[in-house]
């Protein structure tokens, strides 16, 4: 009877290893879709989108309607800079040697989320920018930020209207938060992060950006993707979600509007 | 002894029930990317890429360069139609009352996918329509085609240079392969699919769409996608994989360009 209990742990610990590696991927989906909560962090895509103010809103024009097609189709035609709401930065976009956008394959349009909620610190100081001791208390919280994540500040700013991004005070200066470079330098040399996300038009903060803006420059040369205007970040748990970062295989392309969604476990909301 | 071995038993279960409703998700990210194959299913944007004749190519402009930026970043305006390249068209593309991109959640971004072969008829009759006998066979050798799936029409056009999409005889008419009607009823009536894809175009062949694309019609009169100008098809197996359409939320678009992307078992193809 020992002998059939040993036998039994290993058919059944068999058994599991085998369904680790070829499982049914449908199977997979069900239970993703039934079991799971889907959260788009991204913007809908129109002339009222945020984006940052040196570019113009979306342009739409009919380019084929019911009325000049006798009743058969409508399709438009759109006009948008690359970083326009929601996007991805490649590193091209500040670097001129960096990657660009079709150099990604689609393996690399999935990541471990890590969440840094720095919301209230950003209430009370707008200016706030995130710091490696913010990092740090964090890891001591969730523990060690896993390789190759996709690292995102929740600052709650894309909770504002568009309008109040830039958040301009009488002097006509801007005040929104940002990283500091401290604390990316930690993530991206010691924990290897993969993607910077944010739900601010910058990485760098109004008030240390200036002309140069040194962090988004940092990230971007370093060959690390950046991502710009996420919102929903609030709906999720600090760890434990995937991301989906997706943007078109654009040819030399140094940024793009992206679809960035998360799957995440049902009431794990911190 | 034999208790021991029905608890062990018992427990090993429950483990693997609690697993199965409460994986850990970045292990389950872990294991997709390093044991299943991940497939670009979608076109390289450029003014290269396939898109339908009535379209103008994508037009890039440079709208900030590191030469008029004091050397700190490039950025480009680009022009496209919704429906370029790999796209989704909506159903609001055809009927004036249909869904518009911006109503569909994350949750409609990733499908069971299943893929009917009909290439080697293709390179026999490039007039070739896929009929409902040719699903039936299909379900026959791969089981049923389960509900919501995406159901892409194999035909190798694809491997095609962008200039012979239409593959015009002399006479200046165009001959490339598409979906009977009464394949699409079985299939979007019967079968539920929720998705229809394929490597041309059009959904109606070019021999029988002529001004009023009934097929395409009827997909999109029906509130079922429309998947375009897919590619590597080819690399898949007919059944077993996860496909992720992923578009951006275009507020009132009937169409717009998607990076398509398969995760499917490895060395399973057919």
């Amino acid at each position: 009877m020992k002998n059939l209990l040993i036998f039994a742990v290993f058919f059944l610990n068999a058994v599991n290893i085998f369904a680790a590696q070829d499982k049914n991927l449908w199977n997979e989906l069900d239970d993703l879709k039934s079991n799971y909560q889907w959260v788009d962090l991204s913007f809908e895509l129109s002339d009222k989108t945020p984006h940052w103010y040196g570019f113009d809103a979306l342009e739409v024009k009919e380019k084929y309607t019911f009325e000049n097609t006798g009743g058969v189709f409508l399709a438009h035609l759109y006009t948008l800079p690359g970083q326009y709401g929601t996007h991805t930065d490649f590193p091209g976009h500040f670097n001129p040697d960096g990657r660009l956008a079709n150099t990604y394959g689609v393996k690399d349009l999935a990541y471990k989320l890590v969440i840094i909620d720095k919301s209230k610190a950003v209430a009370k100081n707008p200016d706030y920018q995130l710091t490696k001791q913010d990092v740090l208390k964090f890891e001591t919280e969730y523990g060690e930020i896993p390789q190759g994540a996709f690292v995102a500040f929740r600052s709650d700013w894309s909770k504002r209207p568009a309008s109040k991004y830039e958040n301009k005070d009488k002097q006509g200066n801007a005040h929104y938060p940002g990283w500091s470079l401290e604390a990316l330098k930690f993530l991206i040399e010691e924990r290897k992060a993969a993607v910077i996300g944010h739900e601010t038009p910058d990485t760098d903060s109004a008030v240390t950006g200036g002309d140069t803006m040194p962090a988004e420059n940092y990230v971007l040369d370093s060959g690390i993707l950046n991502v710009e205007l996420l919102k929903n970040l609030d709906k999720l748990a600090p760890t434990g979600s995937i991301v989906f970062l997706t943007f078109p295989n654009v040819k030399d392309g140094t940024g793009f509007t992206s679809r960035v969604f998360a799957i995440t476990p049902k009431n794990k909301k911190k």
